[in-house]
């Protein structure tokens, strides 16, 4: 068997429990912070961003403490782009509870956060890098930080008007769509699961915005649950390796510099925007 | 219901049918150049790629008319990364056809192909565009040309040295990983039933590479086959946007200048190189 692409080293998606370790370099994910969006194919998990959108993530606890999504769907899922999920419009007369519609939380001040750069150039922002695992950017006066749009970003759907999200949401399932940056409320990403985000039921971009028309089709979201409201022995536990840590700093050089022989020619010694996501590992209960 | 982002306006994903028309801004794909793979999920369709790999592409066609493939499976699935298929290593000792080794096709020189430049920067490239519907690159003597790795792209996988390429390929599945670009003989692109791709089993990166151990958990190759092949009333039909046509150039004006307003900020007037896929429809058999 062709064994290419060996040198690739880290990945997005969980490895299987490992025993929780004193490591410091990794920092256990608070459960408060983790939804579990069960759909027919299995778990998806978000870990909420409370840097940058601290009433976006408190939104989607307080929806999936309500039960609100229990039964609703991914309606909108466009191959490529994103997974939106939520209520879904024909569902507006359901009863439902209703939600305010939230302020934008875009950007957060860059001395308000630990921003670790990757020193790459990146065609939408002055500099990118990553912010407490999620990859994120900067502006060229250094003051201002906000996530990015990658694979596994998590952001609240909104209309025209900036301050319009409430609890649809989308998770971006195919190239970065960097155009987003900075006008969507990003709250979170995908730390395990995404596979099943990806198996999700497509609709066609072509007809109402990718919307599935028939309700049937689409994947119900069984439930969404916020970890640690399940009984401490079914709580998952993850560890993401911190981004302002060596062992990271180690992980972008050696991804930046490949030197396993499968490299006949070196690539150009850089990292692109998107593809260094913050390695995370589920481990067992921490003693 | 959000109707976020409906400026998207360009898809990977083919429509439904549409009547085939005579628009020179389309090109009809031949049929001798599409791949038909069937899986459990539904049908993945790759166009060959001639202008770059004629040698992987001729292997690709003579596999499948042997009914190599038939029966094999997607045994190393990357999330985030790429789908590998073919026979798989422990199938070595199957009885099945043998094919000899490739010289790799990695570029070919500018004069013999219409690249289309989008003019954005690009960190792996001094200039990214299109060549016949697939994302490419021009180095900056603007002597030579490469496809790109973008979601979508297929190739063959290979050994440490470069000329070991036989039957092995893969589809990438996530973010573009360029730093395959120039070292992989890239010999096609998925055309429609991405979402396909998408839901195939994963194996653990963290484990032999990714290679799914348990072969009935792998997703079989339920066929493949060249279009041509089928009776002319089985065939599917699909139109490829002319990546030199006027049309095209006004595409990505539109995507680079994003004017609806759901772009309360205006997002910096540039294009990703995997950011602008071909448009492909699928039509009804041409008169």
């Amino acid at each position: 068997m062709k064994a290419f692409a060996l040198a690739l080293a880290l990945s997005l998606t969980a490895g299987l429990p490992v025993a929780a370790q004193t490591d410091p370099d990794w920092r256990a994910a608070d459960p408060e912070d983790l939804l579990l969006i069960d759909v027919e194919d299995g778990t998806i998990v978000i870990e909420l961003a409370d840097w940058i959108a601290p009433n976006h993530a408190d939104r989607m606890r307080q929806a999936a403490r309500d039960g609100f999504f229990d039964g609703q769907s991914f309606y909108r899922v466009i191959d490529g782009f994103v997974a939106q999920g939520g209520r879904g419009e024909e569902a507006d007369s359901i009863e439902l509870p209703q939600y305010p519609a939230l302020t934008g939380e875009f950007t957060v001040p860059a001395d308000s956060v630990t921003f670790t750069s990757m020193i790459d150039q990146d065609l939408y922002a002055p500099t990118v890098g990553h912010v407490r695992g999620m990859p994120a950017a900067m502006n060229d006066e250094g003051s201002e930080v906000w996530p990015i749009h990658c694979p596994g970003t998590v952001a609240m759907a909104r209309n025209n008007d900036p301050d319009t999200g409430d609890v649809e949401f989308y998770i971006v399932i195919g190239q970065g769509p960097r155009h987003l940056d900075r006008i969507m409320s990003v709250f979170g990403r995908v730390i395990d699961g995404m596979e099943h985000v990806q198996a999700l039921q497509r609709g066609n971009p072509a007809v109402n915005s990718g919307v599935i028309a028939d309700p049937d089709a689409r994947d119900t979201i069984l439930s969404m649950r916020v970890a640690a409201d399940l009984p401490a022995d079914e709580q998952p536990h993850y560890e993401i390796l911190r981004t302002d840590s060596q062992a990271f700093a180690e992980a972008k050089a050696a991804r930046r510099n490949r030197t396993h022989d499968f490299f006949f020619e070196t690539p150009p010694p850089v990292i692109e925007a998107c593809h260094m996501p913050a390695p995370v590992r589920q481990v067992e209960a921490a003693q």
